[in-house]
């Protein structure tokens, strides 16, 4: 029976990436040498850095004063450097989930944290809107896509502030503006490679302007100037994240993997509002996240959770489980994950209200 | 051809390694997903986590009041983190080549670092002795083996203050006794797994003792406290560490491994001391690492060395290209490296030495 990998991170890659790395392992470019053995100083990893570089500047239509970076330690990590790196006293922060609350908490040891709207008190079910962001922050800072509770923010703010991005679980999945943000970072866990590198876009004049000493790992510029080799990179994910970047280019880039996306997510909330046995987790449609499909029992049949996860399990379906903050069932539905898999997991759905409503 | 990978790192590891990655990349555990794209909460992941950390523990015996992390970012981080984590006013550190002094300069970002020696005027040479090492520090950092100059402190430090290595190129080399040291740390890419991931063993009473906020994602306790999964961890380099670690138990462990590596080295040094064409590059004969071989063409025959770079890589040597601050050659013998590849490199030299040498 197939398993179809709907785990929220790290998650579905494509099979493209998946065999590409396996024969690396086993023989890298033809050096009969292992990609986890050879020297990143050697010509043939080099030229794979340069190569992912290339392609996610392309992807995405970088402008040329951002630079690209991959670097160890995970989007975590970026909780801490970005505000290391951009802010000199206060910096304003949008509170739409665990993660963007854990990136404000990190800003508070470097200054003053506006925090300019907040959805926490609703379990982070919707999406605020017309907050003001003071002019006068260094930058403005939100979660494009939160995971956990199934919302997404698909627009790119226009502000006269430099606007910083955490896109770890949405990167890759719909068009974007780069010029209108000042920094863009995430893990790649979601949809490039497997954990262990987050990417970094910054632009350029951003940096440099803090009174602040930043050691030398933390300064995006240490890695800018050595071109994301000052230390030895994750060797592994940055090949897999190649490997990854050829195979959206070979389908047609960034606008045909969003039409795609619009349609597997159409797939799925459709029968979660047709199913009378389940609902959406979110309090308005337009804040639905394309990526993580939350959804848990509808009134009456929340007895019916354990039965229909077994159900589910024994259909192949993996990873469904919701976050123990929200409960119920969370689809993740990535750039990898083909249309097929969506339809069986709507199938199991449609059966089950069969065998379950009269 | 047989390919012989002298690599300083990322290097050489174990086929068992190897194969048992390529294996679950493909089908991980049974899931029928690749090691890729996994939850690393899932069970099956914390299975490789518990044992990786419960292996390291065994074959190192390290004791109960220290705690063993695996950390994104690399060695390089920890070049921070230690001294975020550890140093209060003062710290001592031991200038025994570019990674020694790399170290250092992370620390000035904290506080006074005082240099109880250095041989950086004679290219780091030999191992400083003799030096006075001030009990008022808050602790002394060394690097026990110095992949550049081919150096290697193979002993044990005996102070009353905390004593910080890294052990980035020799974990698991040779035996260590843990608990003369307050912290260990290394990067994996020489002797456990493919760049990624580091290791940090550290003894819990020194943490909590600085006065300074510290990052959430730089302190140390952060990570102890979720056992190394506060964010994902770099899947696939720890899933390649604990397959190093068992084939590492499976052949005998630490003492057994320290053995070879003394036969393996004394076979090389043997050679480019007896050849004519060749000398070492360290001063003195017992600061030689075991670890990474340094040699040039003796005096008479510099001219050479392009033609013995060119044999030596005909013949299926690679990675033997000294750092270009020393020159010459460098073949590291890390633990995965077997003695045919070793006698296959003295092979290169006796042959070469016949036909130059009349």
């Amino acid at each position: 029976m197939k398993t179809h990998n709907f785990s929220a991170g790290p998650s579905i890659l494509p099979q493209f990436t998946i065999e590409k790395t396996a024969e690396a392992i086993k023989d890298f470019a033809g050096t009969g040498l292992s990609v986890m053995e050879v020297s990143h100083r050697g010509k043939e990893f080099i030229a794979v850095m340069d190569e992912a570089q290339a392609l996610f500047r392309e992807l995405l239509n970088i402008p040329d004063d951002y630079s690209v970076l991959f670097l160890g330690g995970g989007a975590s990590l970026q909780f801490c450097m970005v505000p290391y790196n951009l802010m000199s006293k206060k910096a304003a922060y949008l509170n739409t989930g665990a993660w963007a609350a854990k990136a404000q908490k990190e800003a508070k040891f470097f200054g003053e944290v506006v925090e300019v709207a907040s959805s926490k008190d609703t379990v982070y079910n919707y999406i605020p809107k017309g907050f003001e962001i003071p002019t006068d922050a260094d930058y403005f800072h939100f979660t494009s896509n939160n995971t956990i509770y199934g919302t997404q923010i698909r627009k790119d703010f226009d502000l006269d502030i430099p606007v910083v991005c955490d896109m770890s679980s949405d990167i890759f999945s719909r068009q974007i503006d780069v010029s209108k943000y000042g920094l863009i970072y995430g893990g790649a866990q979601k949809n490039l490679a497997p954990a262990g590198v987050a990417f970094v876009i910054v632009k350029n004049e951003l940096l440099g302007k803090v009174g602040r000493p930043i050691p030398t790992m933390l300064n995006y510029q240490t890695h800018i100037d050595n071109g994301s080799m000052f230390n030895t990179p994750p060797v592994v994910p940055v090949f897999a994240a190649l490997q990854t970047l050829k195979w959206l280019k070979d389908n047609g880039g960034i606008a045909a993997m969003e039409k795609i996306n619009e349609e597997k997510a159409a797939m799925l909330y459709n029968e979660i509002d047709r199913n009378s046995l389940f609902k959406g987790t979110v309090l308005n449609k337009e804040d639905r996240s394309l990526m993580n499909v939350c959804f848990i029992m509808n009134d009456g049949y929340e007895t019916l959770e354990k039965d229909f996860m077994d159900f589910a399990t024994s259909k192949g379906m993996s990873g469904i489980k919701g976050h123990r903050s929200v409960g119920g069932f969370r689809a993740s539905i990535y750039n990898a994950m083909p249309k097929e898999s969506v339809q069986a997991l709507i199938d199991c759905m449609a059966e089950f209200e069969k065998t379950h409503v009269k």
